[in-house]
């Protein structure tokens, strides 16, 4: 099955070049000039588009079981809708309960996982510790590709990894030579502060950010990259939402220490004004965790990811509909925290990024997909156009324009937290596996074609 | 009881002075020129010295249960050696162990200290959290004066303070107006590093710094601020040995928060190279914690005094002889953590502070004395010299050559750090109480002549 | 002439107390409880008052010759404002044309000066450079006890000073033991910059900010510092307005350099939108160098004072009337630079500063009045609440309320920049060499009164 | 003419992969596995090597006339030594002199250049101003593909360009969509230093350092970066040397601010103990500005280039035989201002930068090559291994070692900074325009070969 794009200028991190892409059987057979289309082959005219590498999600949540309900887009749904925005891979996470095999939970994430439509890798998160915990590390490692581990330093009660277990946990990376991550908020204080606002008498969407103001995530930022120095192993920190977090980072980077840094599409453009909203449902529609800050944030994360400080975009996608947030009504704490953006990710980093100057194509690619797959340790599989890499690109029209809407997406959620807002530069055509899965506004995903990827 | 000191110069925090000082009844009477001395008083030629208000050490464990053992320098040879360097008070700590009340345990030290020759006051810690806790620092605070709740945040499976402890008595310190002050050392990284190190066979002193790299300090340094910025409360952190430390200070107090630096007086002169000794006994001698640190942190720590990030200096006075040092042999861990100093800080601050221009007299005054008093609440009765304050004074002279050395020293300890340093700037006479304590080389400490200190 | 100020709580820089205040024959000649009024005193009740040394201006222009006219307010209006906001002293600036003697200029000013109502110094400035300009500043220095060198950055093609004037001066600076201060603005920035707005047809008050960026600050900022590394001399920075300059101060002294900063009281208020203001007379009313700045500054500043990185407050008093300011109606750059606030930088610091919680009253002293003191060696004459200090004092009442306004103020001048608020803490009574130059709404000043101030 | 590098791994920014390379014609046809020879086709075994894009040293001054006396490599020699070590091809300096015409100088330049043996482009000094300059300019970039004008902020009464030329030419650079560089140094504070050395009777090799300390270049960095955020154009810093000006960049780059930075080999590795040695030729061949700093500044130099903060590494070679250096004998700043190095840049670079793991491979490729073809506006046709691209690469053996040595150099110069240095990886084989150039240890250079290379 082959299939030949035609006329596109191709897009790499390094620079932009006129240049056919032929793919065969799902992977990229050729990248040159004038390539001639192999008998059968169909042929995509990529006239006036730009061909990228499929957009990287290295962070979602599909259907994930969380705080009493299930995340409403599930691993087709979701990765369905990531196709419609440029996305053909994403990361989710595996996250056992506190005494649960990680093995047995990995086993639980892969099944559900079987009816994405787009590829897929996972991160495993490592949510207390044991003899048995270390083992299992090392078999996911070694056994399943998992290349990275991921530690919640909030949801006391929970999830949460106290220092012992990220001590721990984060020497068995290194022994295995996979990646740790973060959650960085300093879980202790936020559960201080949802208990005093709770009997403040405070108990709306508002105060779901005084619970979690930005020193509490740049304290945990600076803990976890203190440890990873001193156990001596890289660390890659997820959505980091606050200026603090950025700056323990780059001081860290600054020193030589290895950092990565990830920031989600919506902390870039959406401030915390959301959650004064006097409707209930569309504040509450904003709940996640970190939550959007004040708009020196936004500022200073775009600066972070022009400096080199910031790796990856991605978008923490985990969505909930309004009867499931509505649990939280009258307890802020209990309101599912999440929100959608896999579909819009691409869409937003270009029109606020490249738009307006401050991040070159180059640089686009590398933050949507090449860094993550650099990083996870999936490229040149993936996040390359070059012979041999998987063929997932997508074909980009900078001057395509469209305006986001929960009525339009094909996210499987009926709220969208950049809903009205027009951007210019769409996915005209996504391509998966070597077939085109999202045709200039035609969804042609198929249920289960995705499969695990783990790199070369 | 009168006491007319004549002909010196007073130094305070903002200038110096020529001016007589009256001291009555163990208060200072009068400040001026050319005083009068009432019939019968005490007469001493202060021509060529300065005139400074007694030093306080803010940080000492006398005679303090640790390790096993019993810390070699109890209340009252403690606070004479201090006598013959210029030390006039102290400011030691009462240490609850864990599910101890912490009224019984002050009651204890309270008990201890009466054969003080100085005047003293106390900082409690808080090493374990629970209602009777908060009640507990409601009286100590209340009823007992005591303005400092102290918390280690290292030795671990001991006083350790975690992050619920923490919070908790942050917020409990901010509503009593008491300050919350740390030692400032991720516990679980250095019983981690402890561990690997004996595993791997590394049991001498020089696993000590091994097990403490600055990176262990600079955590704990920023997570206590971010804590106490969180909360809203003041911060305290003693004995700073790291710049990684010093930075989380300046970045905070850049940022208009109110967090008060303690350091040393053997971090500021005495590196790391200490731990190589070939000889045991004089590596653990060296033995405290944080420990020694390589040269470029000295030079940190200058700065930091300089730039006004440091405020005190102090000496985390707590000896142990060779015998009792002798009980981590085989095994680093075990070594009875902790140095001398109080006798010789302030000959130290002078020799490498003043002597080489480091610091102005008045800094001095400010470094050794006033600004402990009044981060302490001990001021004006502590630390100035002024009409109503305590008679407590030293006659500094500038001029005036020793060398240190343990065979001379005063301190019941058989080892000093900074043995062989000849220092210019020395206690020519000491008054405590209006009477004259050091003269010249001859100590006229009396035992339990010291009392309770509560400023105001 | 005795004055006995009875009943009040006198603040310095390290804390508060009840106290009496003596002054006799225009100094102090007691402080104390309950002082004997001698004989004919005048007796000042200041129950529920705070007896703090009269504030300090080190920065201000009186009857300045500027851009074709001269600053309304004169020596005498000057001061006496400063009578009616408590402030009793100012430095003033001789400034000589280049090629001018400074002897010469120095004394022109000191003619003007002597209808001065309170005492004044003068900072001289070193606009050229040449072997009699080195010979005058020794002069200056050791005959007329000019205790610091000032040098404009900015200004190009007048009084601006370029880097071989400014290593020159710096250098004879340090040999003299006097303090070189600049005017940090990069001048040949803003030469390009006004031209480049004057020829794109942006002619009016509106484009003052946008030649005078926040980086134009920065960068002389930190070339002055850098110069005075080099040199090995201390260094003040007048009127810091923004963050960049700020960060440069806070590194410098990081590293333990001595370098001082000073703030204007409009800056910590005022933004820049002043600047968009349709009215022609008020937004030109604003007109001074550096401009107003976006509000993340002010923020800034504030901290900067909090953090000890700023040390002096000042108001850099230059004060034209609207007829004067018209000049450049039609080309900005002929706005004559300057505007008034003498006779509120007090309350404008206590209302945003201590009353906020930003400054504690010590602070307050500090920062108006015994810094300045400090660094221009006018203390302990000047900025001290003590026997033998000058008798300028101020009796602050913190509740007395007042609204600033143009038409009620003392200034020569028919605008105030911070017309309409209302402050919380106001000069009750100013006391000026002993005498009662403002009581509580009378001003009392005396042309001719005041005298020139050298110290000790 | 073909030729087939077979077996290797070709390594570029983001991987490495097993391909092999075809070149025809001077360029490179293809990459890919298994490719055939062309019949005729020369074949190179590239098992176990490493094939990258050949070196670029962004920093050269061939046969320089400089300082009375004429740089001993000439473009054909230094571009032929650079082939020995692996480098293809160089950026050199147009340096008009103030009032020469730029074309004039180019010209000059373009002629000696001819006889290199490797491609070569240039880099055009701005040393003073008028309307010509500004026009000239225009010419230059628009006409002969000049992508950057560099301004010497040292050397006064020379080629300093003050901040009015900067202000000029930065605005001019940007127009022209050209990039400024800047060597910093404060010209006017090294003028200073200088004078008052030799004034002090200190006039050899060791008064070099001292006379360039590390703020006079972070001054004059922070200065150039501060006009280039006013002005709005991107900026290029050659040879930084000091971590002050590293500083400077981070600080910039963190803000968003496009800045790169370059450092040179011998500033990775040598520091300032070379100035005391007592041989007057060892010492005074080591003289070149900024000068070698004292180790901290090393270190500081590595984690710039780890972190991102630096982006090209080159030589500033400018070689001079003891007989011309020896014109200093009496008067250090007569000594000619140069070193040689660009035979041994990537050697250095991969010793002491990959096999210590502080580079990856990829980022060796980046800082020696890619980058400096990506920021000069070679690239892809410099510093990328792709069809399409010139046919210059260099086969890297990571397992060759070689004693560096000024006997057995290809340099034209007798004194080796590196002397001694046993290196681990070297260049097996260098490939400039299709031709093997150094094969395995001999040279093939050919002179005037090499042509002027303007990228796409």
């Amino acid at each position: 099955m082959s299939l030949l794009i035609r006329g596109g200028t191709v897009v790499d991190t390094t620079h932009s070049y006129r240049a056919d892409v032929l793919c065969v059987d799902g992977k990229i057979a050729a990248v040159g000039p004038d390539l001639e289309a192999p008998p059968g082959a169909e042929v995509v005219d990529a006239g006036g588009l730009l061909v990228m590498p499929g957009g990287i999600d290295p962070h979602t949540h599909m259907e994930l079981p969380f705080m009493g309900t299930v995340a409403s887009d599930d691993f087709y749904t979701g990765t369905a809708a990531g196709f419609a925005g440029g996305t053909t891979s994403i990361i989710d996470f595996v996250i056992p309960n506190p005494q649960q095999s990680l093995l047995e939970a990995f086993r639980a994430w892969r099944g559900w996982a079987e009816k994405a439509a787009g590829d897929y890798a996972f991160h495993v998160a490592v949510t207390w510790w044991s003899e048995s915990v270390r083992e299992e590390m090392g078999i996911l490692a070694r056994e399943h590709g998992v290349a990275s581990f991921k530690h919640f330093m909030a949801y006391k009660n929970a999830i949460m990894a106290d220092d012992e277990v990220l001590v721990n946990s984060f020497r068995r990376a290194l022994e295995l030579g996979a990646l740790p991550t973060v959650h960085a908020e300093n879980g202790e204080l936020v559960f201080q502060l949802q208990r005093e606002l709770l009997a403040a008498g405070i108990t709306g969407p508002e105060a779901h950010p005084l619970s979690r103001p930005p020193a509490v995530e740049g304290e945990a930022a600076n803990r976890a990259i203190r440890i990873a120095e001193v156990i001596g192993v890289p660390l890659y920190i997820v959505h980091n939402s606050a200026k603090q977090a950025l700056e323990a980072i780059a001081r860290a980077r600054g020193e030589g220490q290895r950092v990565f840094g990830e920031v989600l599409a919506g902390h870039l453009v959406i401030d915390d004004s959301v959650y004064q909203d006097s409707d209930f449902t569309r504040a509450a529609a904003h709940v996640m965790s970190p939550p959007f800050r004040a708009k020196e944030h936004q500022d200073a994360l775009w600066k972070g990811l022009q400096a080199g400080h910031l790796h990856t975009t991605a978008t923490d996608h985990c969505t909930f509909c309004a009867p499931q947030k509505a649990a939280g009504k009258d307890d802020f704490t209990k309101i599912p925290n999440g929100c959608g953006g896999i579909e819009d990710r691409m869409s937003i980093l270009w029109h606020y990024g490249v738009n307006t100057g401050r991040l070159t194509p180059s640089e686009f690619v590398a933050v949507t997909s090449t860094n993550a797959a650099r990083i996870f340790n999936l490229h040149p599989r993936k996040g390359a156009v070059e012979a041999g890499a998987d063929a997932d690109l997508v074909l980009w029209d900078p001057n395509g324009e469209r305006t986001i809407s929960a009525k339009t997406h094909h996210q499987n959620v009926d709220f969208n937290i950049f809903e009205g807002r027009t951007v210019r530069g769409v996915a005209r055509r996504t391509i998966a596996a070597g077939k085109v899965v999202w045709d200039d506004g035609v969804l042609r995903a198929e249920r289960g074609r995705g499969g695990i990827c783990r790199g070369r």
